[in-house]
C-alpha cells in the first residue's frame, strides 16, 4: 500500500520549471495544465493515481539528455513512461516532478535480416517489431499479453516476459544493446551484437531496473525466424496436483515447450462461455502445451508431450488439428483476464513466481487464503516457468473488499517467497510490491541494490519510491525477511 | 603489456599479516614461504608471473569473510583464485596482497534431479558437476576446453563459454544463484530458482566480474537432460569465405546447432597427423556442426545442415555414422591447441568475438597482419557465435618474437573491435587485455564500470589492476576508443 504521497510542485516552481524547459523544448512538448496532464495520472495499475508536476515529450535523445540534466541541476524527480501499460505502477508520476514520456520515440531505425536484429526507438510497440520483421520471416519473441500496446522501452524497464518466455527467454535474453541517458545527461551505449561483452554486465542491470538507473533511448533486439509450424496440446486434469505433476514431467523429460500454461476451473468457467475455446468445463485444471519448429520436430515433440500427459493421468487430451484450432485453444488463455471481468465486478491480477515443483502446494495455500479473506480467486499461470497470475475477484463497491483484496494479494506474494519463489515474474515491483521487497530480501542485498542505484543516480532523482524500498521503510513496516519456508504458512509443506 | 608491478609486502608487514590471519586460521591454511607460494605465481597465462604476498586457503565461508574483513581493515589487496586455468591472467597474484585460493571448496552440496539444479562449492571442477549428475541423465552445459580442471567459481568469475554455448549459453545463462562474500565480510545471496528476480540483476553483474566485486562461495547451476543422441557434420570448403558464408546460412535458417566450429588449413594441418580425426587436408577450412536432441529431431536437423553446406559450396560433407566417429571428428578440434605446440615452439592463444557476418573480412585482416609481423597464425573458432581463437605461432628463444607476437595479438583484438566485435569471447580481460579495454569502451562507459566497482568495493582492494583500466591508464596509453570501422584497418570493408 502506498505511503502518503510526496509534496507537489508549487505553482511558482512549476512555472519556473516550465520556463527552463522552454529554453530547449517547443511548448507543445511540455504539458502542465490539469486537463493535459490528467491522462498521465496512472499506468495499468489504475488503483494508484497521482498527477505529475509537468509532462515532457522530448523528440530525440539530445532533448532527453537536456531534460535529465535540467532535472539534476534543480533536484527535480523524473519518472519515465513508455506506453503506460505496466501493471505494478512503475510509471506512476511524482507530484513534484517531471513525467518523461517516450511517446514520440516511435521509429524503427534499422532492421537487418542477415544479422537478425532490429534497432528501434523505445516507444515502438512490442508487436510493431514483429510486424515489421514479418516480411523477412522473422519476429521478436517476448510477447507480453499487452504486446499490441506496450512499448519496447517499457519492456526493457520491466524485463517483460510472455507466454513464450519459457522457451525464448525474457526481455533481458532478447535485447542485445541499449542506449541509455543518465541523470547526468550522458549517453551510455551498452551491450553489443556478440554473446559476451567485456566489463560488468550493465545490459542485464538495465533490464528490469524500472527506470531507476537511466532512460532508455534506443534498443537493439534479437529477431528469431518464425517457426515453420506450431501445434498445441490441450489436456484436462481431475486435480490441480495432477496438472502440476504433468508440468513437472514435461520439463523433466527435457522438453522446452514454446508455451506451457495452466488455467484452473474458475478461470476456464469464466472464459469458456465468452470465447468458446472448447475447454472441458468439468476439469479441475487444463494445460495448454505448445511445440514450435520444423514440422518433423513438432510432430515428434507433440507425440512425446501427449504421452507424458497421458501418463500424468490427463482425463482428456486434444491436439490442435490446424492453425485455426490452435488459435482457438489460445484464445481462451489470452482472453482470460477480460473474461474474468464478466464474472466479477473487479479483479486484481497478481504476479509471482515459484519453483515448478511447488505448484500444487502453493495452489492449496491460495485456496486456504480464499477462505481466510472470503474472496474467490481464478488462477492463470505460465506454469512452465512457475509464473503465477492469481486473479482475485472482488467488488470495489462493497466496503472493505478492496482492502481485503490487497491484503490477500500481499499474502499470496509472501506465500510465493515462502515457497522459494519471488514476488514478480514479469510485471516488476513498481509501487505495488515495494513492501514485499522487504520480505523478499535481507537488508544486505537491499543495501547492494542501493549501492548500484547510487552508482548511476547518486541523488536518487530517477523514479524515486519505486522498486527498491529504503531500509527505513522496511524497518517501519516491521517486515521480516522470509527465508525458505515461512512459519507464517504452516500449511505449506517443508522441503 | 604489464606496467611496473606494485610494491611487494615488506618482511615485517608479511609477518604481521600472517600473525593476524593465524588468529582464525590454522597455520596449514596460510602459506608465506617462497617455496610454498611459488606454485601460485601465475595462472594459465604463464607469460605473466608474480609472487603473492601471502596465500590463504580458507575452509569455509566464514573464514573467507574473515580474511576479507581483515584485508579491508588493513588495506591489503585480495586476489581470488579457483583452479588457476584462466587464460587472461585474472588470478595473477598481487605482490603486496593476499592470494585467496578456493581450492578447499570442493564439495557438491546438493543435487536435485527434479528441480534440475546442483548447488556446489566454487572449487568444484566444471566436469565434476556433469559426472555427478550423469546418474540422473543430466549434465551442466557450459564446457570450456579446460573443463576437466577449471572450477565453477572461476567459470562464474570469467563467464566462461565452450563449444556448446551457442545453443546452451555462457555461464551467466546457466547459473541460477550465487553466494558472494563482499570485501566488508558480508554474504550476499543473489539470484534464485525462478526465471526472473526482483531488483537489479546482481547475478549477471557477478558473472564475468573477474573477482573485482566479491568472492563467490557457493554456486547453484542449472542441469540439463543429456541429449538422447548427437550427430556431427564435417564439411570442407575451398575458401574461408565459403565456410564463413555457410556458418551465416545455418544460423539464418533458424538452426541453432549444439556446436558450430571452424578450423583453417594451418590448424587442421597441425592437428590431423596428431589425432587422425579424418580431416581433409586440402580444404582451406573445415566446419564441424553438431545437432543434439531426440533421434527424429537430430536426423531432420542434420539433413537440413548438410543441405545448407552443399548449397554453400562445401567440397566434401561427412555425417558421423556413430558415436565413435562423432568423437573422432571432435578430437581434432579439442586437441587443436596442444597440436599447434607440435608445429611451433610457442603459441599465443587469442580470444575475441566478431559479428558472424564479418568472419571472412576479419580472417583476411589477420592474414595481412601475419605478413606485417612475420608470424604465422592458426585459426580455431567457435564460428557459430563469432568467437575467434587465433593461435599466433612464435619462438620465445628468437629475440624479439615474443614482443612481435604480443603486438600482433593486440592488433587482432583491435581488428575485432573495428569489425564491431569485442576483445573477449570467453577468456575474460584480466591483465592481458586491460589496455584494449581503452579501445573497446569510451570513457563514460568505463566510468560506469568504476561506479559499479565502487558500489561493491569502494577501496578497490579486490583484484586491483585487472579487467577495468583506470581512465588515467587509458590517457597515458594514448589509446583512442574505436567505434565502428577503425581507420587503422583500411583493409576491413566498411559497413
Amino acid at each position: 500500500m502506498m505511503h502518503a504521497p510526496p509534496p507537489s510542485l508549487s505553482p511558482e516552481d512549476r512555472a519556473a520549471l516550465v520556463e527552463a524547459l522552454e529554453v530547449f523544448l517547443p511548448t507543445e512538448c511540455i504539458l502542465h495544465e490539469l486537463e493535459d496532464v490528467r491522462p498521465y495520472e496512472c499506468d495499468g495499475l489504475s488503483a494508484y493515481r497521482q498527477l505529475p508536476g509537468v509532462v515532457v515529450l522530448p523528440r530525440d535523445e539530445t532533448e532527453v539528455c537536456r531534460v535529465l540534466t535540467l532535472c539534476k541541476q534543480r533536484g527535480v524527480p523524473v519518472v519515465a513512461r513508455g506506453a503506460g501499460t505496466g501493471l505494478s505502477g512503475g510509471a506512476l508520476p511524482h507530484p513534484g516532478g517531471v513525467l518523461l514520456s517516450l511517446a514520440r520515440f516511435m521509429r524503427i531505425l534499422e532492421l537487418d535480416p542477415i544479422a537478425r536484429i532490429a534497432r528501434v526507438q523505445p516507444g515502438v510497440r512490442n508487436l510493431a517489431i514483429s510486424e515489421a520483421a514479418a516480411r523477412y520471416g522473422l519476429y521478436y519473441a517476448p510477447d507480453p499479453s499487452s504486446q499490441i500496446a506496450c512499448s519496447i522501452g517499457g519492456n526493457v524497464a520491466e524485463n517483460s516476459g510472455g507466454v513464450h518466455c519459457l522457451k525464448y527467454g525474457l526481455t533481458v535474453h532478447n535485447v542485445m544493446r541499449v542506449r541509455v541517458c543518465t541523470i547526468d545527461g550522458e549517453v551510455l551505449d551498452i551491450g553489443g551484437e556478440t554473446l559476451d561483452s567485456p566489463g560488468y554486465d550493465l545490459l542485464a542491470v538495465m533490464c528490469g531496473s524500472e527506470g531507476l538507473l537511466g532512460v532508455v533511448t534506443e534498443v537493439t533486439v534479437k529477431l528469431l525466424p518464425k517457426p515453420e509450424v506450431a501445434k498445441c496440446v490441450l489436456a484436462a486434469f481431475g486435480s490441480i496436483a495432477d496438472a502440476g505433476n504433468a508440468v513437472a514431467a514435461v520439463i523433466a523429460a527435457g522438453i522446452i515447450p514454446a508455451g506451457l500454461e495452466m488455467m484452473d476451473k474458475p478461470a476456464t468457467a469464466a472464459v469458456e462461455p465468452f470465447v468458446n475455446a472448447g475447454y472441458p468445463l468439468d476439469a479441475a485444471a487444463i494445460l495448454l502445451c505448445e511445440a514450435d519448429g520444423i514440422a518433423e520436430e513438432v510432430d515428434a515433440e507433440i507425440e512425446r508431450i501427449a504421452a507424458i500427459m497421458r501418463d500424468a493421468h490427463a482425463t482428456q487430451i486434444r491436439v490442435s488439428r490446424d492453425e485455426a484450432e490452435r488459435l482457438r485453444f489460445w484464445s481462451g488463455r489470452k482472453a482470460a483476464f477480460p473474461a474474468v471481468g464478466r464474472i466479477s465486478p473487479d479483479y486484481y491480477c497478481m504476479d509471482g513466481t515459484i519453483p515448478r515443483k511447488r505448484l500444487a502446494d502453493v495452489l492449496t495455500g491460495i485456496s486456504h487464503l480464499e477462505v481466510k479473506y472470503g474472496l474467490r480467486c481464478a488462477n492463470v499461470f505460465h506454469a512452465g516457468d512457475g509464473n503465477l497470475h492469481p486473479l482475485i475477484l472482488y467488488d470495489a463497491n462493497q466496503p472493505g473488499e478492496l482492502e481485503r483484496c490487497e491484503a490477500f494479494g500481499a499474502e499470496i506474494l509472501e506465500l510465493c517467497i515462502a515457497a522459494g519463489g519471488t514476488i514478480t515474474g514479469e510485471h516488476g515491483v513498481g509501487i505495488e510490491k515495494i513492501d514485499q521487497m522487504c520480505v523478499q530480501f535481507p537488508p544486505d542485498v537491499l543495501q547492494a541494490f542501493h549501492a548500484v542505484k547510487r552508482a548511476f543516480d547518486p541523488s536518487g532523482l530517477l523514479n524515486p519510491g519505486k522498486a527498491v524500498p529504503t531500509l527505513h521503510r522496511c524497518a517501519e513496516l516491521g517486515r521480516m525477511h522470509v527465508h525458505g519456508g515461512a512459519d507464517k504458512f504452516p500449511e505449506l509443506p517443508r522441503f
